[in-house]
């Protein structure tokens, strides 16, 4: 016990130091419970504190900043808008949807504190700010943000929760404030409850944090003005299925489930419901829109003016005028909330949270009397995954686009680019040429280009102060993905421009293994999908290499880059979702040399029937491997096959392609990567294999200088 | 909802005709509920009837079996110890501790229905009489049971439940008896509960079986006696641990669950928390006795004459004459239920059911008062599953004396036995064979052996019909087990004594990489045993291959051969236990195709620790493989390696031990399946080995001809 309480004095300590967050004179007093454990913390770090210079940290009691508005206006009744003041308020990272991506005028988290990514602050009337971020953003946080802020992680049990560093830093009120819309029902009745212990009520106020956004005249940190782009219709060559049609399965699931009616809140189930595609998120063509269906009718609540004419005209929106129920009424956004206030269904399901679906907001739960409440999944989640034919076709189509501009930039790279490279030029680069392909709509993630040392940092992205420049002594990890009309990917590859070490070789070839074992795995049906991880592991596990995040996850159709159902990851062992047919997953291995290098390598991957109930996966991302980096010595017989059917479906597939668009640098380039591996087995019994292999490599050999000359168009 | 009702007509029709359980004629009226739906059914199977002979079932209505007999006290107040009469009456398959494998003198179902393997009867007062038992069972118990049993199949959720047939044939009392005893709280609670919502009481009834067979006349069916064999210690050497350092143990946990107190139920846990070894149980050296552990005091409660003076010596039986806590209290065996019900301490742990220690039984639980249950995993599952330094030394010495056996009989049985062998000759042999090994105690199973079609059965038992004769075209499936004073084994071979066909060594192969896969794995510490299962079981999926049985499971140290905490099985994924260093675990993967062979390979495994908190696992068992059967071609290098590492081990651990016993013949034997492997490419830089590899294999060739004379002693 005393133990725990030292701990908890060195850590507090620490964050006291090395972020002034009590350091402001003027509140430090009423801020120490003068009864409390922490009070000779708090007297110890003020002694350490008077030998540092009183100015250390300006911004913490700065009005100008958002923070110090937040804070002024956390006083003030015209803002709070009762007679009350808040003693703490919470700011949550992401928009009334849950989206794992909020759009640029949802981040109200960075507004106030600038920090762009997952994470949730507490502000305190009296002084003192903290914002919770997870385990592998804290230290990119503590670089990027000012000293008002004290950054905890929010994954180490060791440090004090949310509910905790508040309650320790009691104000006048007993009142915290936060948007409800903007967080879950189960983390703001967790928040709520820990709060009622320590005799704090949690008070929902939606406007505060919008009010100062949008009254903010520093043009640097002015509200982003909200996409005027208009949603469309997602062609039926995309979607494969009418959205009536779409409607009536998830009418049947909410029979069976009991339900009258239930609200859509993720953004890419109202996509996918209602076959439309916006551009109101960076990361995928989604629509900033609500919709209730009910056994009668569809509601769709929508910002004004953003829907089409021929989405409004196949929506049958006009129909509405007539008594007739063959209509979907569209309501404004916000009124959302109201309706649900008065809505007349009976029971009305509230999607619960999945692992990258976070379910209804709070305040879309507590719009609905309690008594009709039914928190369920929601029945979009599977009947989304898993993906017809067209939908199939569509994927396919674009992993093809995806592996030309892939090849392109990856050619143009090899031949020339690398020397005067720098992990966000690479990341441009990359950009820059996926944005090339026809049917090409966005990014579907932020590209990460990570080198040397910069590898082996899981998740890592490139800030202006990490940004390394390429050189040829290590290797190269480029993670990214594009939207395209058809289709949604994601690709990892891992380069090397210099001559690979045998670390880096067993590295890639150990990665390269796990993606082998996934991808010749057949599996029963009944299996669930986290149980694969192992499998794919156990080739990095043989030399004790793990890698923190997940192995795989579920790829949207034109819509998320990661969806529910499907997490693969061991950790993750209460998810017992199955694979099914038609679904679209992510294998992305990882070896991470920590301050080295790092290599992963990752395919989107299709759930493919076989026979006798069993399901095989079949590679979409068709893009090649860095046969310098393959230590051939390494592999299996099974797994040299499995390389060289992959290289083949590459030259087949992805060959014409190239042609048909006069890449014949490119070609040559993609010809070169996957030249057949020769196993030593198959050399025993065929002498004349090695000769083929030879005499094709030196062919290549000679057209790749070629590459440079196509890909010149690309330099900028 | 129409077409359930015509399958449940359909099936009860094929019951009742194949049975005939409701054909007797004095009773069937007052069966048939007048108003029922199953009404039509029974007129229609009545009129099947009609055209059968009605001495169909004679056994059914008769008196003097113990079915008859049971009918008969049911409605006897001499028996039912009450005013009223049973309408029927549940018969269960396990002992006071639940044990897998009761003794004998315990099997109540098997007096009762003549089932010999797990189930739960219900008879009737009025006539009718099922059994449910496991789905693999069905077919042997309808081969088996007389007619007068209707056999139900316990894992199909077609058929009706216990509760469901009983309260479809209401009798007159609404008074349903069984002994709850022998069966565990959440099962009898269950049908409690069920029975209940039919208006339906279940009644506990302990003596009622036991006085019918206490009297019964038939020698054939006489109740056999409890054994007299007295309960010894376990030397130190091979516990490696005190008792009293154990009782410190266990209530080092239950303080940390706030209970005061334990039962100790399983016969396992009690044989290891007293470092004592009994002879009462078939397959482990198990003695029939309850625990109680308190913070204060150890109670136990034992058969008169069941403790050796040294076990009575080292428990401190006699200190307690003093008021000395310091002592262990001797009880008599059927005083633990009262002695619960006057317990004086405030929380007694009552042990929950985990895979094979199904928890304490409803009797147990039942007598210690409601406020008093603190229903919760046992902790001497996993104290007893981590094994010490001193388990571990003697797992291995079991194992090393179970692979002289092993090789012994596989190596006479190849030079000559195998013209005139049975499958249940060769479990004889097998039996005999290691019952001559140093240290041997008893079996640790039931020897199962299957040839031919009749290996592709999972868990098949031979039976005087299903015995077949070895012939050399086919495959022997060979499992078995042994107790030793050291330890535990268990160990499944497949041989084959002609020339194998391409699909049984592919089979073979197969079967042998699963035992690869896992035996090269290392895994992180924190992942749940199960999610191994899609490791083994991959190589045997790429060929559509799966298995019903569990891949693996704990074994005991002396104890039983199955035990918990660790099961490694995807289909049950419930279960998230982890692996921890000491524990000893199974693998046994399979291939079994349906009416053709079977190929089982079951190795035991130590898990061993590994730097970076991976565990690596150490095979124990060291009995060859069989070389013919194994397509080098199939294997990779890695499992190449593991193999000649594999049997490098065996001539360096086995070699010694049994030229030491003088087996010369045997150790060639031995040698001659242990030859290393060459793999293609060690060829290429090796040209001598495959010269060493030639020479070894003709010396070895001249000598095993001997085999048959060491092996001569062995015919009886």
């Amino acid at each position: 016990m005393n133990y725990l309480i030292i701990f908890y004095f060195a850590t507090s300590l620490l964050f006291e130091v090395s972020f002034g967050v009590r350091l402001s004179p003027p509140t430090t007093s009423t801020l120490a419970p003068t009864t409390s454990p922490t009070q000779a913390a708090l007297t110890i770090s003020q002694e350490l504190a008077t030998g540092l210079p009183p100015q250390i940290c300006a911004d913490a009691n700065s009005l100008t900043t958002p923070l110090g508005k937040l804070r002024t206006a956390m006083r003030n009744t015209s803002y709070t808008q009762m007679n009350a003041f808040f003693d703490a308020f919470l700011v949550f990272y992401s928009d009334e949807h849950l989206s794992e991506e909020p759009s640029p005028e949802e981040r109200r988290l960075e507004y106030i504190s600038g920090w762009e990514g997952v994470g949730t602050a507490a502000v305190l009337a009296d002084g003192g700010a903290a914002i919770w971020v997870p385990a592998g953003d804290v230290r990119r946080a503590r670089a990027l943000l000012s000293c008002a802020w004290l950054v905890i992680d929010g994954d180490d049990p060791s440090q004090p929760t949310i509910v905790e560093w508040i309650s320790e830093r009691p104000g006048r009120n007993g009142r915290i404030g936060g948007d409800a819309r903007l967080t879950s029902v189960g983390e703001w009745q967790m928040l709520s409850a820990n709060l009622q212990r320590e005799g704090l009520q949690l008070v929902h106020m939606p406007t505060l944090v919008d009010q100062l956004w949008n009254e903010e005249m520093d043009p640097m940190k002015r509200r982003p003005e909200f996409s005027r782009i208009v949603a469309n219709l997602h062609k039926m060559d995309y979607t494969g299925v009418t959205w009536r049609e779409k409607v009536w399965a998830v009418r049947n699931e909410l029979r069976s489930m009991a339900a009258d009616a239930m609200v859509v809140t993720a953004l890419d189930e109202v996509a996918w419901l209602l076959n439309i595609r916006g551009r109101d998120n960076p990361y995928a063509p989604l629509l900033k829109a609500f919709v209730i269906i009910s056994s009668k009718d569809v509601r769709v609540y929508a910002p004004p003016g953003k829907l089409s004419m021929p989405v409004r005209e196949i929506l049958a929106v006009y129909n509405c005028y007539t008594n007739s129920n063959n209509c979907t009424r569209v309501n404004e956004y916000t009124t959302i909330y109201s309706d649900l206030r008065r809505a007349t269904e009976s029971k009305i399901l509230i999607p619960t949270a999945g692992t990258f679906q976070r379910g209804a907001s709070a305040a879309i739960a507590q719009s609905v009397s309690q008594a009709k409440r039914l928190f369920q999944p929601s029945p979009i989640v599977y009947l989304k995954a898993q993906k017809n034919q067209a939908e199939i076709k569509g994927m396919r189509k674009a992993h093809l686009r995806d592996a030309v501009a892939m090849c392109t930039v990856m050619c143009y790279m090899e031949t020339m680019g690398k020397s005067s490279l720098y992990e966000k030029t690479v990341a441009m680069k990359v950009d820059l040429t996926r944005a090339t392909q026809a049917g090409y709509v966005s990014l579907s993630m932020q590209t990460r280009v990570a080198f040397g040392p910069n590898g082996a940092v899981p998740e890592y992205k490139a800030t202006n102060d990490t940004n390394r420049r390429i050189f040829t002594n290590s290797t190269l990890v480029i993670q990214s993905g594009g939207q395209y009309d058809e289709g949604t990917t994601t690709v990892t590859r891992t380069l090397h421009y210099g001559t690979p070490s045998r670390e880096e070789r067993k590295a890639y070839t150990s990665v390269l293994r796990s993606l082998a074992a996934f991808g010749t795995l057949l599996t029963p049906a009944t299996l669930p999908a986290a149980h694969t991880d192992p499998v794919v592991r156990a080739p990095l596990w043989s030399f004790k290499q793990d890698y923190i995040p997940p192995t795989g996850h579920g790829v949207g159709a034109a819509l998320n880059r990661r969806e529910d159902p499907v997490v693969i990851d061991y950790r993750q062992d209460t998810n017992l979702h199955t694979f099914r047919e038609g679904y679209f997953i992510t294998i992305e291995p990882a070896w991470y040399e920590n301050r080295k290098f790092g290599v992963k390598l990752g395919n989107v991957l299709e759930v493919v029937p076989r026979p006798s109930n069993y399901l095989g996966f079949r590679e979409s991302t068709l893009i090649p491997f860095e046969p310098k980096l393959i230590d051939k010595n390494l592999l299996t017989e099974y797994e040299i096959n499995w390389l060289n059917a992959y290289n083949d479906r590459i030259r087949q597939t992805v060959g014409p392609e190239l042609n048909i668009q006069g890449l014949t640098d490119v070609y040559y380039w993609m010809m070169n990567k996957t030249i057949k591996l020769e196993s030593p087995r198959a050399k025993k019994n065929n002498p004349n294999s090695a000769v083929s292999y030879k005499s094709l490599q030196i062919t290549t050999l000679i057209v790749t200088v070629n590459c440079i000359l196509s890909n010149l168009l690309l330099t900028y």
